[in-house]
């Protein structure tokens, strides 16, 4: 058995950013040299996402504000936890609908993946450094 | 350690339905001959899921007239995405609601499962060939 | 490669609640002498989840109110399902905002996480026992 850990780092400029990280997680499988296994990847963090679907910018423009509109930043004091001095509570709410982690097959050494499927980060309060794990079990 | 991958095909006849592939994903473990391990199973399509919950039909019509009300199918000029000449932006987010995949452990070759647990296939988009994907990793 | 499998067992005494079983899991990660691999913790339930997010109190308030509004416990008759006695269609539609399970990595033995992470199981159907299921993989 064989295992591998990698993390990946982000900085995205504004509160909110979709990053297509599939290249990433597979040259990580690569690195790993594991053939056939899992791959877990997941935010390190409470307030973003990491998750799968199509990498069509419409689409993106549709969960933001669907998100939005689900878990609405403002009135910042809507939310009981922006009582601690931060304003990111709706943060924390978005991230539970797209999910904290992706568990990934690998066959053959690659991501084995439908036609479409393309893995994101998804940040809900960025300007500032963020991480995602990437784990690769198998053999 | 081994593993065994496996493909399971549907074709829905209508735009959405629930299917219980419980029986398929345990004949797969059976298959791998693998006794102490981990399965994921997940769609390979962007505008489905697959999830566990209860087989229940009073439940299959809550959940598919919630996400309706969460995530509406019409009218579909409201999602970017169908800008793109598709209509099913809001199979694309209903999606995330009911997540990707599952991941099960398996106990002496079993799905190791509580009493009411039952793995669907969630079709948010259908009238078409879709497929999930499962992945058995143990010895 | 090992494997592990663990229960947890819980009575929340209101119908909803969040407890944090991060300490429990770690010492069921440190009982499997893994040190590489991954852990999945779930639900045995499905009107209850397991999830990751912030131990602070007022974003599990903001998580319960949330919740509600998304998936109203009452009216009871507004759910198909509870035309079978039951009163906890809303449980079993909460739980999919939230998930069924988590998957962590393990890395030298301890559960790999980001400074804020913690595990929690959520109940939305308590007043009696239920389970959450550990199973660890790896070496």
């Amino acid at each position: 058995m064989k295992s591998h850990r990698q993390e990946l780092t982000f900085e995205v400029p504004s509160r909110r950013g979709f990053l297509n990280i599939t290249d990433d997680v597979q040259r990580a499988v690569t690195a790993s040299g594991i053939q056939e296994g899992l791959c877990l990847v997941n935010s390190m963090h409470i307030t973003s996402s990491v998750f799968i679907n199509d990498d069509e910018p419409g689409l993106h423009k549709d969960l933001e504000r669907w998100l939005e509109g689900l878990a609405p930043h403002a009135p910042t004091a809507q939310w009981r936890h922006n009582d601690t001095g931060e304003d990111n509570a709706d943060a924390h709410l978005k991230r539970e609908i797209l999910g904290r982690s992706v568990t990934v097959a690998v066959t053959k050494g690659r991501l084995d993946f439908g036609r479409w499927e393309q893995i994101f980060y998804a940040e809900f309060d960025g300007r500032r450094q963020k991480r995602a794990l990437i784990k690769v079990l198998g053999e």
